[in-house]
């Protein structure tokens, strides 16, 4: 993984695809797989900056959903929605939350079978330095050109928008 | 997450992120947890495909990987290096897929600290047919459109590019 390759092997890849007569599937093929590359290569700075504070970036964003509640404090299944992730996903982050002693479960006052979880001040302190690194290490200089990170937001827009994760009408215009 | 969110949750994050005074990040925060998400969405697809093939899309790529090769066989460290993964993954998908039988190790004619998987007939057979069902329920209809998708390629490859993943001067001009 040290030296880089001197072609790009999802360009390679689409050339066998069309080779094998796939054409109409090659553009979606090298679209996919790009994007499952990114993600990993982020995943990789994102954990390098969590792993010494003991997070991982799906417990981070249950975190900072929580930070930034009006109470801090949400419901789990509402957390779930949220993340748009399976709730036994939640249930794990937030025992884990817990047991860290970042956050407590409580009893919803009013509805006595929805459980909260509550963020407690170390854990708002926790998330906030994260927070600071991950800005510092990742999401300011992110490795993509401004303007390109804007096209990007809009095309997986779009694609989260059609897959059902929010209602249409709520997606930016075609630019 | 079987009702869509009536807004869209990375936008939200984002308002958050400018309004914590995180501006410099936030675009970069956005893009990223949009390519995580786009991600899970796509690897929930690839996996459904591919988990009644009982492949994961890690060994679906090992042996696309020696499908394409001329001789059918690869040096293990030619696939890590190829496919971008850790020698440690390269060893667990040959180990998996070998217990499969759809694969062998070979030692290498001349070289013999170098061992070689070898793609066989069962092995070829499955990954076409991984690749067709694949093509049908993912590449060819991503929920992308055709323009974007190119434009999303285009944005991932410069970001590949300049991560170290390949030498520069193979990365597209900018469109």
């Amino acid at each position: 993984m040290a030296r880089p390759l001197d072609f790009d092997p999802i360009i390679e890849a689409r050339r066998q695809w069309a080779a094998h007569g796939w054409e109409e599937a090659c553009d979606g093929m090298a679209a996919v797989t790009s994007i499952v590359r990114a993600q990993q290569l982020f995943l990789g700075r994102i954990d390098a900056v969590l792993r010494p504070l003991e997070l991982t970036f799906a417990r981070y964003e249950v975190l900072m959903l929580l930070v930034f509640s009006r109470r801090g404090s949400l419901p789990l299944n509402k957390i779930g929605a949220r993340l748009q992730v399976h709730p036994t996903s939640v249930t794990n982050a937030v025992d884990r939350l817990e047991q860290q002693g970042l956050i407590k479960r409580v009893p919803h006052a009013s509805d006595r079978r929805t459980t909260l979880a509550e963020v407690l001040p170390v854990g708002r302190e926790l998330a906030l330095r994260a927070t600071t690194a991950l800005n510092e290490s990742v999401f300011r200089r992110p490795g993509i050109a401004d303007d390109d990170l804007l096209v990007l937001f809009g095309v997986l827009q779009r694609f989260r928008g059609s897959a059902g994760d929010f209602s249409a009408a709520q997606a930016l215009p075609r630019a």
